[in-house]
């Protein structure tokens, strides 16, 4: 057994069952060593910020590390956008990192770099195995790492000498790893959130992000607010968020500044529940970065590292709300005619809420188009919506692959801007080849149209024809339909509402992926 | 005037002519600031790894840097592979990164991230500017970092409140940069040379790399070698080599292993001639890292920080050369009839060299296809062949852009794997807006065909089916030209070698960008 096959085991009995990988030569022996793994299920995406997003969908929806396999400091930093939306986004993923054989670094061939370098800004944990002896141990570790309560990225830089030599030890026991333990929810908090929620619950919001955002955890939050009369609301970036027909709903914090403002606006107090004290996504001048009212209170009820179920739960119990009934969505008339005409952002969110399948998982990186798709899909039937944690783009299309694959039996609905998909457009290639049941929606308004809005709000005033030549993507129009099938996944265009929804539908009832692309 | 416009105005006095973009909400103001500015040209890049392989293009063939306008640390870090490469090749780049408000970066906003530490492992000069009297000085700084012999990677933070905020100084003196000062050659390296060449001249080869690959200096080196017998090799891979009829040939040292280590085995010494003893690019279990016979001595004669055309000039004045008439390669006859046939490596080299036009700028990422060219196309029209220094793929398409922006009236014809294209795919979108004079030639193979044989270099054995499909580009196969004609480049597709040389004809023939797959 040399290095490689002992990574394979140790990242099989520590429960990894999939690997995200974008190879080189100093990672042919663990290529070699998948031969002998039939529970490793290895996924090839054609770029690495493919694999890292993959792998960041695949937590959110499996709740457990996939491993990406990634070659040398390059391929790792390929795969760093996405690795900073994961971090942001607390999920917990295992980078094998192949570099040169320990030997060879001194020689400064050409694709040597400071591989732990590209890795420490985007990983809580970075280690690096230099002897087959060794690697079974760190493979463990490092999966270990990624299943903290949060999740956490893990990369394992792994010598090609490590992966190739034969072990002369025998492997450590390599038994399941426990389960994580979450921190507990401390005393003083839950007071805290008591008495306001007592003396002051017209003036006090429920803040809830993270996990705090899943269907048990809003079911906690939906009593509280039915018993008490507090509000509630979620911080605009959730993971995941279980939403639609029949669940508690929870509005989102707007995007831009000043209606996220005049939302927080009418609470004294704001009790945080896996949440930050919200902040705005960037700084514009003469602008506030936070976006409370002035002497707003702060609850610091619980975080990422706690169990934002039983949290609520607590929170329920201590206030007598385990009975309460809450409020919860209403389903949408599925007889009512879905709107027609021109694709605007109202209408397509219309049209969404009224195709999207039972179940359905939403990849959200729609941008601007997307930003008001929230009151008009919380009728929807039941679904998971995934946002972009981190606000690097090119996010969406890799964490479909992810989810598709985490979640078999589920449609995923990736929503994308056309610059945004542009980033990460290989991923389609991993669709077709996987078969998975992903439906692709590019919004093509042939702009960085978000950079219009910001251009104005940052105070630059109106572009000039030189800056309007950086913020659009015509001159050539992008094909998105050319594109798509390029990449081998069958795409539509579309010009209008009713033609999305007969496209979506058909997508839907399709098996395998499909590309609609929606010209705005 | 505020920081942004004072950034402007400091690349432009320091020399800096043209900005490959991709920006962001805190990029806004120098967007902006473009609008006054005549001399700066903004190039858009639709994905930031063309931002910076462009840049690494524009240096190899203007000789001055070239800027890039990159946001924040993830847009930063889609950047470094070919920042990794750019910096192996010595080319001097500034990155503009634009940052939060230095305010904004406390509330730990999405995007934020470690973007020093996402510069420094790709990066020569960090520098973080936070208000907007410093601007102008950084910026002057940066230009002349990324200046210095050899080209350096500056990149500098430049804080979005730095850039928006008006200045409270006069701007600071903007003169023209002084021109940058190569180290003098040492004279008791020459004294060494001139000692072997004249004691061994048939057992001392000449390891030209880097700069002594330009047209000048291996005309020095053909007189040294034509007086003395010495041989002649340049390193695998040179950034800028002049080739082709009517100059110096100079053989590649070959990329695998034991060519390699064939080739260099005859030679008792070898004097280096900006360049490294010869290694390996990979490890391979029980094979030698360094190429060299056992024994061979090495003269350190020239390094990257010198002037390599006059050190040349300097040893063949010493050996009393300058009067030698070099062999040179003769020019191809024009009227011989091209191959056909099938699409072999051998064929592709000798049509390319057939119908390569004058002053033909070659970007080789060709990898497996590309690696027996060399011979073939020695007696081609004169060119420039730029190789990817760094190893990390994705190199050429970004490559050509830049190249073509520096050297208009220039054809490039950049060759590329299936494989190494399908990284920074989105450059083709920049050639079409931009109406470059680039014919990119795809081969495809579909597989990743060099790793098939890395499979076996490393002693893995055979692949079985798990570990093949890892290495293989079909199921489906990429369609690069519907890809092309998505991204706005008219493309075809050859299956032959008489197809091929139609198809080069016609687009070297045709302005603008054109693509050819070259199915194999």
């Amino acid at each position: 057994m040399n290095g490689a096959q002992a990574l394979v085991q140790a990242l099989q009995h520590s429960g990894v069952d999939t690997c995200f990988a974008n190879p080189g030569t100093s990672e042919m022996h663990f290529v070699a060593a998948l031969d002998g793994a039939q529970g490793l299920r290895c996924v090839l995406g054609l770029f690495e910020g493919v694999a890292t997003g993959a792998a960041d969908g695949y937590w959110r929806m499996a709740g457990r590390p996939a491993a990406t396999l990634l070659h040398l400091g390059p391929g790792l930093a390929n795969g760093l956008a996405n690795l900073h939306n994961a971090k942001k986004a607390r999920s917990g993923i295992v980078n094998i990192v192949g570099d040169h054989a320990t030997g060879h670094l001194a020689l400064d061939a050409p694709l040597t770099s400071d591989l732990e370098g590209v890795a420490r800004p985007m990983s809580h944990w970075v280690h690096r195995v230099a002897s087959a002896d060794a690697v079974a141990a760190a493979g463990r570790e490092a999966v270990q790492q990624a299943r903290r309560r949060p999740g956490h990225i893990a990369t394992l830089a792994l010598a090609a000498d490590a992966a190739w030599s034969p072990l002369s030890l025998p492997l450590p026991d390599l038994g399941p790893l426990p389960e994580p333990a979450f921190e507990p929810l401390q005393q003083p908090a839950l007071q805290a959130a008591v008495d306001l929620l007592r003396r002051d619950p017209g003036g006090t919001l429920l803040l809830l992000g993270g996990a705090a955002m899943r269907q048990e955890a809003i079911a906690w939050a939906g009593r509280i607010a039915a018993h008490t009369g507090c509000g509630l609301m979620s911080e605009f970036y959730v993971e995941r968020a279980a939403r639609g027909a029949g669940r508690v709903p929870v509005p989102r914090l707007p995007y831009a500044v000043e209606p996220a403002m005049a939302a927080l606006a009418p609470w004294r107090q704001i009790v945080l529940v896996h949440a930050m004290p919200p902040v705005a996504f960037f700084a514009y001048p003469g602008k506030p970065g936070r976006l409370e009212a002035p002497g707003t209170g702060f609850v610091h009820f619980s975080h990422h590292g706690q169990d934002a179920t039983a949290a609520l739960e607590a929170l329920a119990d201590a206030l007598g709300a385990r009975q309460a009934r809450p409020v919860l969505a209403a389903a949408r008339d599925r007889g009512a005619a879905l709107p027609t005409g021109a694709l605007d952002a109202a209408g397509i969110a219309a049209v969404i809420a009224g195709v999207l399948p039972e179940q359905a998982i939403v990849v959200d990186e729609a941008i601007s188009t997307g930003r008001s798709f929230d009151a008009a899909t919380r009728q929807a039937a039941p679904h998971d919506w995934l946002a972009n944690m981190g606000g690097a783009i090119g996010f969406g299309l890799p964490v479909a692959v992810g989810a598709a694959l985490a979640a078999p039996g589920r449609r995923v609905l990736a929503l994308e801007g056309d610059g945004s998909a542009m980033y990460t457009p290989q991923a389609l290639w991993t669709l077709a080849r996987e078969g998975l049941d992903v439906t692709a929606v590019i919004f093509a308004n042939r702009s960085y149209q978000i950079l219009r809005g910001e251009f104005a709000g940052v105070g630059a005033g109106e572009p000039g024809p030189r800056a309007a030549g950086m913020l659009s993507l015509d001159r050539p129009a992008l094909d998105w339909v050319q594109l798509s099938k390029g990449f081998g996944v069958p795409a539509t265009r579309v010009h209008d509402l009713a033609q999305l929804a007969d496209a979506l539908r058909r997508s839907f009832a399709t098996p395998g992926p499909s590309l609609i692309e929606a010209v705005l």
